[in-house]
């Protein structure tokens, strides 16, 4: 057999999808994955939309179409943006197919063997997976519970000189956790005067079901070097794979000359259904809807956690909390108990990119019904 | 300004991309591209098969999937597949985003940064372009008026020791030319006597305006050594960005990963609405209708060519015809010249991986309806 090439080295696929496997089973309560709840997904309008767009744009939508994206996604977007502060005219945003799309063309343009991302400890895992394909140094950013401390993030860009960092402010994936104002304008700062671009994930902020909402980082930004991702997976559906990522032109200029190598252009159909969404006005009453029903069922969960006694975070949004097992507790052998029993998670150590914290453990909330939530929680308690 | 990755030196982007912009400006003939006709692209169709595939399924096409791919794709294009003596069961396929992500998943599974891929010359520039962005070496294949040699791809192996060989053995672009059943034989045997990947990648084979059908490589394959690379962008549609690549199952492992990381999965609705339509059995009906279209313009172009005097190739399907001009013709200079009679093609030379053969040029006869192509052509004759 011919030889892989050196980044597979160590690389045996992601740890969610695996458990995806597990949870396709039926009847398995699932508190693994980040899975909209299927009462969120707009088959029908989504028809209309398809049928909208074909109908006014079919030539053009079937057709190959430019690196840079769907115009009218990108104007859209734009408008979309400055509605929470982040400024970026259409020529300065690229649609994307997701988030890990993003990561992979930012690791495409900037990342040779052995450079470092920082990124939040615990961070999205799927994101270590894209970074470590090319050969990434990852490294943790000391964080508490108000998320990444500036001061540390200063003292790991002093030492590890790192070509990104990557930080998810808002209902952090995996804790819940949200970045107070005073960080996001010290970060902002820090990106400024070490010259270093910073990945502002914010797939979550949207789905926020009580307290205030925040300043992207991104609003902070003078220097052009805070890069703000936005996925319409979490809002609207992930089975269209659509985003939308700013970035300063000369590093723009890359992710494009990327995008052109790596899939020509994202799906049209999407982009122009995911366009249109936004022109009708559709995403406030959309969110209205699903922060109700995402909000009581967080509340649910919190409730049930309490009930168990299982040390956990408060979110006042996005789609997770995270819990601690009592000391010695191991959430991977934890897992296999509790699939005995029809009921998934994802255990915290996943999230770590220097290992360790078996006593961890990410619960989704956002995809089973209130009263499966209870019925999971009990047998997760029983298996505990 | 922070440092890009060294895969981007020297890369500044498709020179075919560049010129969509000037073919998108109004009242311009373009020979550019290899779009498929405005009156191939079944608006309608598409528009009836996203509502079926969101009425029937809604909720699993909009809900995030297995980077594996759906289900119904893989069955219905392991059938059609099947057709063309190309056996691959469904579980030994990979649904992917077109032709350039599948020559990207298969760089970032096999290409250390100075491993050799063997390209015929001349080659599709865009694999050029993602190829090198893994700082590939790229080595060229001889190749004849009956495409790649295989005596001196036998020699290439030897002396490179190449990680892949990339072959459009079918209407190639951008020649045109089609590979006699003897060399493909041939080609088989190499892969597996020296045991290396061969990519056959074949968007073209069933835009056949005359001649008989030819068995693909793979069909000779005994080793598994021979991947097969079908997409839909020329038959259904290049803006839903689907296609089907098969791999032996070490191979698919790795590529399975790789799409993990690069976009987690092909946009579902995309592939649903082209597993339905290939349910339906609605290609042989579309497939007559533009092979009709298609073998016309063909037709009208080698006419014109043979009026203007031009020596070209004499294709028996596909999308393109590849031509010379006398000698010390320059077609980069030409191209300014014709674009300003609002003419576009694209310039050989770009097509091959050592640069050189100023003369020749690539034309594209599907996207430009016959009396275009004779107005086309005669301004064309008027610049040279």
């Amino acid at each position: 057999m011919p030889a892989f090439a050196a980044r597979y080295n160590g690389i045996t696929g992601s740890a969610i999808r695996e458990i995806f496997k597990i949870i396709a089973q039926p009847g398995v309560i699932s508190f693994a994955g980040g899975n909209p709840a299927a009462e969120a997904l707009e088959d029908a309008r989504i028809a209309d939309l398809a049928r909208e767009a074909l109908s006014a744009d079919g030539k053009r939508v079937l057709q190959y179409g430019g690196s840079e994206g769907w115009p009218q996604l990108k104007e859209e977007a734009s408008r979309f943006l400055a509605e929470r502060g982040v400024n970026a005219p259409p020529d300065a945003l690229l649609p994307v197919s997701g988030t890990t799309q993003t990561i992979d063309l930012l690791c495409k343009a900037l990342i040779d063997p052995g450079d470092t991302i920082l990124v939040e400890n615990p961070s999205f895992l799927g994101a270590f997976q894209t970074m470590r394909l090319y050969q990434a140094r990852l490294s943790p950013i000391e964080t508490d519970g108000q998320g990444a401390i500036p001061g540390a993030l200063e003292e790991a860009i002093r030492q590890t000189h790192p070509k990104l960092v990557y930080l998810i402010p808002t209902f952090q994936n995996p804790t819940g956790v949200t970045m107070p104002v005073e960080r996001r304008k010290a970060i902002a700062e820090l990106a400024e005067r070490y010259d270093i671009y910073i990945l502002e994930d914010d797939p979550y902020r949207d789905l926020r079901y009580s307290g205030a909402e925040l300043p992207p980082i991104h609003s902070f930004d003078r220097s052009g070097r805070v890069l703000y991702l936005a996925s319409f997976s979490k809002l609207i559906s992930p089975g269209l794979r659509v985003g939308v990522v700013t970035a300063p032109p000369e590093l723009l200029r890359k992710l494009v000359i990327g995008k052109q190598s790596t899939d020509l252009h994202t799906d049209q159909l999407s982009q122009a259904i995911v366009a249109r969404y936004l022109a009708h006005g559709y995403l406030p009453g959309h969110l209205a809807d699903i922060r109700a029903l995402y909000g009581e069922r967080l509340e649910r969960m919190l409730a049930g956690l309490d009930r168990i006694g299982l040390e956990r975070t408060a979110p006042e949004g996005g789609l997770f909390v995270w819990c601690s097992l009592p000391e010695g507790g191991d959430a991977r052998a934890l897992l296999e108990r509790a699939v005995s029993r029809k009921v998934a998670f994802v255990p915290g150590a996943h999230f770590y990119c220097d290992g360790g914290h078996n006593e961890t453990l990410r619960l989704n909330f956002s995809n089973s019904a209130p009263d499966a939530i209870d019925r999971g929680l009990a047998a997760l308690a029983e298996v505990i």
